[in-house]
């Protein structure tokens, strides 16, 4: 139609035949090369070519996120690029398909076809000129590009689409794919799932500089709201979800619009609440002066997130038993960042935190009646004062893939490992949270004390003395490096540097830390 | 089970049994009785039994939204309940169902029962405290609680649910439903889908109070966008999400984190984009000095939405051409709210807006050379200057039920309609936008400069200088009143005030207007 034409011809491409195609969300942002996404595809088809795990030439065919409507209405829910077509392509563009075609002769070992909506020319009054196919093609690197409603793969000797069920879900990823189109000669996705995840959990140096950015900005963020909530600590009508705004803010006016997961922003005794800040209690009590905060928010970009938590309190100045009980929760963190480094299993580091806090509050506060052996073997920790695992896999997804070896699962019945999403030897290029917390959840302190042996080994009045210090919980995000470890994000930590830089004696600038007021 | 009653009894019901149960945000926000969902219930009951439109008795079945999985990973969409059903219940918790049985003899002509996930003793842990049945019945005055595990419909003489086509969508309301529960007895629900609009069209007094709050909120946190545009006018580096960031921020801060739409941040010549702000062009232009901003963002409350579009200079001070094209706009504004009352058909106000416009881009610019009467006849205005309607109905939605009357369509072969959503005479009691708006989109122009007749009417000399305006929206949220209507937002709109305001000679107060700098 001339009209398509025509509406073709006014694109602006930002980026020239010559010039490295990238994403960016302006001047002051971070710079992605796109050709990041192709590595990934050549990595993925170098795997299963030299594993044997597909003949040449099979069509391995994805499937791009939509947008879904909100529900019967016009308006669509929030849109973020699914994972794994993120991780090989890159395309922020709702709607698309792509094939990649395993092929060893080929210069990245593959050949990559893109499959677009096709847009009526309403698009161009409503959504904005609409984009050639050559536009796309020089943007994402791939070697062709064909409208979604023309793709035909009867051609194909074979085919495969990924296969496997989340481990922290259990949503089997065919639901994402469901029913979409056929695909004739079609083997088992199983391998390409395991591959895919493998790929995924250790980053290349592209991937470590968003995450650094991710960290960064989060850092940033986080460290704003800790000044917002000092300053704001006389106000009664102040809202947990202030916070949350205040946090958001900073991270929007970086180019991270979206944060990878719900955000947690918890006071006082909703810090207790692993996963408060959901629809059912959307962070909506108000906050005490003096309360400790516990903030879980992580800014995402290019569909990477970070995810820290901080807990500070609100009134800039920790009460004893706060500082008791923080600083146990951070000699797990210095316990477990101080030997992080490739060859570790992850389980003997969850282990380890959870002995430290008891010993640490045992010794501080006389938590604990029985002997630290004895309080591990119980697991009492895992079973009630920290019922998450120490960390998980971060990346394009806040619980990112590859927390197990293929084949391997979580062992849900060694109690002292409850919740652990990270349950294997690490590696260089893991990025892994690191996040020990302490919380006094009376739900699970009533059920301790009424348990006939774990209830004498526990002193019931300190106990019960902690409920309305509510939580902490202090969450790094961490690199694995060739021979040790390199926390991303950059927030005062100590109960000292908290204090300082809360009510202004210091200022904190992330990447350089603790600097003089200026 | 034990630890079950446990976690119930920890429950904190902040409404006791004497006192009115409401929603709200805290301190310093709107408080809404949750009595407001039950009249809401007896309005429905009585219609259906005055009007016959089911039998005594007849259960009407309705599902409450739930949360959504981002694909396969272990997070979810951001939730909003389902339009409906928030009407009829106000219930914040997802992933509940309800019924309604009509009964003339019940205290409020019927009987409700609302059925409420299960929850593990996990959810204890995770989300918060498990709050009893006893409390959900108190909070959301319904006659009867039960576990949504236990419904049994199995004894119902009649039931039925709502049935029909989103006007906006073309979903039909099935799908949110699809095969639930087995409905014995089902009746035909397309009547209860065209009382239920109905009733949602007209707004009682407790949600004229809820979206005079959305308007208020989004007029400060409008004003505050204006304020921080200039103020950062000079800077390079600012890129259109930042005003959108700013203007969410102040919605957040007020109890409104979600904004019932995406919100469209344009800056120039992407204003010509009407849904601009989308996945595929997100906010992520740069802003020039002499941009004309065009902002159409409105915050939600209690699921109501607000829906405003303020366009102004980001220097704080429009030019010639974008004065006069802004002006003609505003003319359109004028001649419609000065005119708008219960009995007019919207239709003629659309048409009349667009005379308006042809009018006054004329007078002040010269721009069609044709008579008036011909350009409207041609319907040149809805062809290629605003392609879209005059407004549409406000309220859960933010294309809202009730723009047509049941079994009423739009006209999709009257050019001069393009786009209308709401096309019926208007009664006291709905809010709607007033929305006219002028684009200058090369997609657009081009076509309308190829055309055979209608490139003889109109200079295209002028047109084509007007390309860098980009775009004009002027959007108001309007309450029709007994004898006329009212505007819920309050911001500067001639181009004296906007100037003024934005460079600070005068302030602004959403309720008060203009008032001198304090």
């Amino acid at each position: 139609m001339p009209d398509h034409t025509k509406a073709e011809a006014s694109v602006d491409v930002k980026e020239g035949a010559d010039a490295e195609p990238y994403f960016s969300m302006g001047a002051d942002t971070l710079k992605i090369p796109l050709a990041m996404h192709r590595d990934h595809r050549q990595k993925l088809a170098e795997a299963m070519l030299a594993k044997k795990l597909a003949p040449e030439g099979t069509v391995i065919f994805f499937r791009g996120g939509d947008l879904r409507s909100v529900y019967d209405s016009d308006t669509d829910w929030d849109f973020k690029q699914e994972s794994y077509f993120q991780y090989l392509f890159g395309v922020k563009e709702p709607g698309c398909l792509a094939t990649i075609q395993l092929d060893s002769s080929a210069p990245y070992m593959h050949k990559s076809t893109l499959y677009i909506p096709r847009f009526d020319e309403i698009y161009a009054t409503w959504m904005g000129p609409i984009k050639p196919k050559s536009w796309f093609q020089s943007k994402y690197l791939v070697d062709e590009v064909q409208y979604a409603d023309e793709i035909d793969l009867s051609d194909a000797k074979a085919t495969m689409e990924i296969d496997g069920i989340n481990r922290d879900s259990g949503i089997p990823h065919s639901e994402v794919n469901k029913g979409l189109i056929n695909l004739p000669h079609k083997l088992d996705g199983s391998a390409l799932w395991d591959v895919l995840n493998e790929l995924r959990s250790v980053k290349d140096e592209q991937e470590i500089k968003i995450m650094e950015y991710a960290c960064q900005v989060s850092s940033s963020a986080h460290l704003s709201t800790m000044r917002a909530c000092y300053k704001d600590q006389d106000n009664e009508h102040r809202m947990e979800y202030n916070a949350v705004a205040n946090f958001r803010y900073e991270g929007a006016m970086r180019g991270c619009e979206r944060v990878g997961y719900g955000c947690i922003g918890c006071s006082g005794t909703s810090n207790a609440s692993l996963h408060y800040g959901h629809p059912a209690e959307p962070n909506d009590k108000s906050v005490h002066k003096s309360d400790l905060r516990l903030l879980d928010m992580g800014a995402e970009y290019h569909c990477y997130t970070a995810d820290v938590t901080c807990t500070f309190p609100t009134s800039g100045k920790f009460t004893e038993l706060q500082k008791e009980a923080y600083e146990s929760v951070l000699a797990a963190v210095h316990a477990v960042e101080g030997i992080l480094r490739p060859g570790l299993d992850y389980r003997e580091m969850h282990r380890k935190a959870t002995r430290v806090i008891a010993e640490e509050l045992t010794k501080r506060l006389g938590l604990f009646t029985a002997p630290i052996d004895a309080v591990c073997s119980e697991a009492l920790v895992s079973r009630y004062l920290m019922p998450h695992g120490l960390g998980h896999m971060l990346g394009l997804d806040c619980h990112d893939v590859g927390g197990y070896e293929p084949g391997h699962f979580k062992d849900k019945d060694d109690v002292s490992l409850t919740g652990l999403r990270l349950g294997r030897v690490i590696k260089e290029g893991f990025v892994l949270t690191v996040e020990p917390g302490c919380y006094f959840n009376p739900y699970l302190i009533d059920k301790w004390c009424s348990h006939p042996i774990h209830s004498k080994m526990v002193n019931e009045a300190v106990l019960r003395s902690l409920i309305p210090v509510g939580g902490i919980r202090i969450e790094d995000d961490v690199l694995i490096t060739r021979d040790g470890c390199r926390v991303l994000n950059d927030i005062p930590r100590s109960v000292e540097d908290i204090e300082a830089y809360m009510q202004g004696r210091i200022d904190w600038i992330p990447g350089k830390g603790k600097v003089p007021v200026a």
